[in-house]
């Protein structure tokens, strides 16, 4: 089984002032899925990120940190307008996955998962696995969950990878970005930024992490960290650029494209 | 706790070429929901139905019917489409009930819920207890499922409703039409039809079955003998008309309004 993560930055408008979903590149994107699928049948799950909808209302409302009582109220609101703005998001992904064919099935994380200090403690796969085995792709994304500490907590798209890899048989997982990969140094702004094509192990990250000045933008550590952690246990990830035409097929294709791998091999 | 249903005909415009929610009226809904619970504080659960949304797509696809293997891929995809179009109306009628400060949160069926032969034959109900602990108004609609039998069914608001109040603390079950009750004729094209003020047993609705022309709309026996089986456990429902101003406010501060009654008392 595939896994396959399109970050919010592929999905969303970053530009547009109200959320909107970036269809063109959608669509291109579900026809490459549709194309590889087609070639022969395989297992896949798609996680995508929260994008341009659920980043400003779990910021606006604070999702996650913690507060005083008297604010619960407002605190509600917040968990309800920003589980209904990813679950629009996630509508509208749909709807360009199923005109192109593709037979997705959302699984709604705030319905089965729970957190503790914004880990996962509880998740119930049986429905996935089911619908794994009737050849549906289930469709999951970064939500708001109920915390048995903080109430409430934003969960993210990677942290729903590393749980589903971890406990279903997955073979590799699939990060699609707007970049090739880790840089050295932010690659949009800097045109000397190496490209790491491997990372083995925490040591090598962390010497980056604290030698060199290691611009791997919005918590690309935290994420590798998270793959390592898959990686121990024989699962490989691979961080790609999905913006480039053909990649998310070639990489479902397992053909050798240009991004990080993430392995202990 | 009190499970108000909605029906999709008054959530949605029947007459729209295209699916449309009616803001008018759920925007009232809204407000006298928010105003009872202003009131004092009391458990809710939300039940709507599919409406103009979800039957189209889960006739076109013949949801729920015995099909052969080969039609498997096209019915893959009606369950997707299905699915979203739900998940859309669902979404469209969250964002009114959140603009009006109701701390709704959507447990999609489709992520817990399975049957067999088109009844419920799975459906873990302990996300639901937590969000009721935490104050917040879960919110379940009519939604597509896997079947063990017949790979896929429709699920409708009102089994749900029904599996609910069986398996959680439900105190009474408000059903919300665009009808006042259940009459012996359809009431919109008979001048003379007579309103049931109350349904005490089966045998009643039998012999009413049998004898009369009971032009009771669209499955509105099914929905009463599953109503009577929870009357037998000595949970009451009340089917009344939510399109009359105020009566959704007062059904929910258990005023005496006009409706049909089904209970064993």
């Amino acid at each position: 089984m595939i896994i396959l993560k399109l970050g919010g930055s592929i999905l969303t408008k970053k530009s547009s002032t109200i959320p909107q979903i970036d269809s063109e590149n959608l669509e291109r994107i579900a026809k490459e899925i549709k194309k590889s699928l087609d070639n022969h049948n395989k297992k896949l799950i798609i996680v995508h990120g929260a994008g341009s909808f659920g980043h400003p209302p779990a910021k606006k409302y604070n999702i996650g940190k913690i507060f005083k009582n008297e604010e619960y109220p407002l605190k509600r609101i917040g968990f309800s307008t920003t589980q209904n703005a990813v679950k629009k998001l996630n509508t509208e992904i749909c709807k360009v996955f199923i005109d192109n064919k593709l037979p997705v099935v959302t699984i709604q994380p705030s319905t089965f998962i729970t957190t503790s200090n914004g880990r996962i403690n509880y998740g119930n796969l049986d429905l996935i696995k089911k619908y794994l085995d009737e050849d549906y792709i289930p469709v999951l994304y970064g939500d708001v969950v109920l915390d048995d500490k903080l109430k409430m907590a934003v969960l993210s798209g990677d942290q729903i990878i590393q749980y589903l890899a971890m406990n279903l048989e997955s073979d590799r997982i699939i990060l699609g970005t707007d970049v090739d990969g880790v840089y050295n140094k932010n690659p949009k702004t800097n045109d000397d930024a190496i490209l790491f094509e491997r990372f083995n192990s925490m040591d090598e990250l962390d010497s980056l992490d604290s030698t060199t000045n290691v611009d791997v933008t919005g918590g690309m550590i935290g994420k590798i960290k998270e793959l390592l952690e898959l990686a121990d246990i024989g699962i490989d990830s691979k961080i790609i650029n999905v913006n480039k035409k053909d990649f998310v097929y070639k990489a479902l294709e397992n053909e050798d494209i240009k991004g990080t791998v993430i392995s202990k091999k």
